[in-house]
């Protein structure tokens, strides 16, 4: 019983830390982040963070790592329209969410700290991968699309669209951009009357009568 | 005539600067970079430097706005097949020019330094929307494609297929995943017959009969 709750408190100590070393990371960058910043965001002890890291490389793995843990996604029928809906979402949690940013930019940045782990970016791609079969069974995509391959580039294709966004408008246009990736990307996709039907907005955007 | 010599030679001293910083840059990363490395490197006196920059942060923000200078561009007539070769011959420069990827590298990476630049991604897409303006007075483009969203689309696109490219193999299947980016970006870009007789491959490695 005692071991179960020191368990429970471990996993909440981790969790505490990965949540604080986002933030500063998303507040000062990575180099001028330091162990102790986050040890005092988190309220750890010297030994509680020890325990879990040992270096401010090892957090930020941690941070890329646990990326998905950081946002949740909209509910819906996978297929088409909730691969859209799931970017839509994402641009928002990158404009409001300092911890999903954050985890976003130590994967890009992360060779600066001498990283090079594409497990954060593959995650996503099979995330858009599965939705991307499931349109394929409801017969949404053209003849000849190869679904891992497009999963591939539209994670590639986005990463660098919320980079472009962020450093020219701090991601203010961000949602803009996702719909003129869609846009051009659709035609190779898509059926033309899946594309028609298709809402290229996000799914908060909706006129109040489809929200019902 | 004096002053000219002297002028020259500041011009000089400040190119070898640039160049031995892309290249230290490239190999240590920004953070792990100093000053005293990139003098030595660029073989000036420490006066020399800092007439020239006075900080690590300033020298990376010129290597980042020198950017089309670490690289030159294929000839060919403007228009949708050399955009389409531009974007191979990036693909090789970023695998074996290490000044260009490093400038490359700085202005993904700029934040870190405090530096929020849009200047080197603006140029890439003023180059691609050049070509597209060519290829819509060619006829080759669709109707309704807005020749400097697309361009600045592809430009977003391929720093995200370049970046992941990078992190997910040293950009060994940079060129494959330029192909697929294509692939999928033509049917809402160009008419059908001018897709069809497109080569979308490196213009290296066109068949023998084709160069001469």
């Amino acid at each position: 019983m005692k071991s179960k709750v020191r368990q429970e408190r471990a996993v909440r100590t981790r969790e505490a830390i990965l949540q604080a070393a986002a933030e500063v990371f998303d507040e000062v960058g990575y180099s001028k982040a330091s162990i102790r910043m986050i040890m005092e965001r988190a309220q750890v002890t010297q030994g509680g963070m020890y325990f879990h890291f040992k270096s401010k490389q090892g957090i930020a793995e941690a941070v890329v790592a646990s990326q998905q843990k950081f946002v949740q996604l909209p509910e819906g029928t996978d297929g088409l329209q909730r691969l859209v809906n799931i970017t839509f979402h994402l641009a928002g949690e990158l404009q409001t969410n300092a911890r999903f940013r954050a985890s976003v930019r130590l994967a890009v940045e992360q060779e600066e700290f001498g990283g090079r782990d594409a497990t954060a970016y593959l995650e996503w791609a099979e995330q858009f991968h599965r939705q991307l079969l499931a349109a394929r069974a409801r017969n949404e995509l053209r003849f000849g699309v190869d679904e891992l391959e497009f999963a591939t580039l539209l994670m590639s294709a986005y990463t660098g669209v919320q980079i472009f966004s962020n450093i020219s408008t701090g991601r203010a246009d961000l949602v803009e951009r996702v719909a003129s990736l869609w846009r051009y990307l659709l035609p190779a996709l898509a059926q033309e009357d899946v594309i028609n039907r298709l809402r290229i907005s996000p799914p908060d955007s909706l006129p109040a009568a489809e929200k019902a």
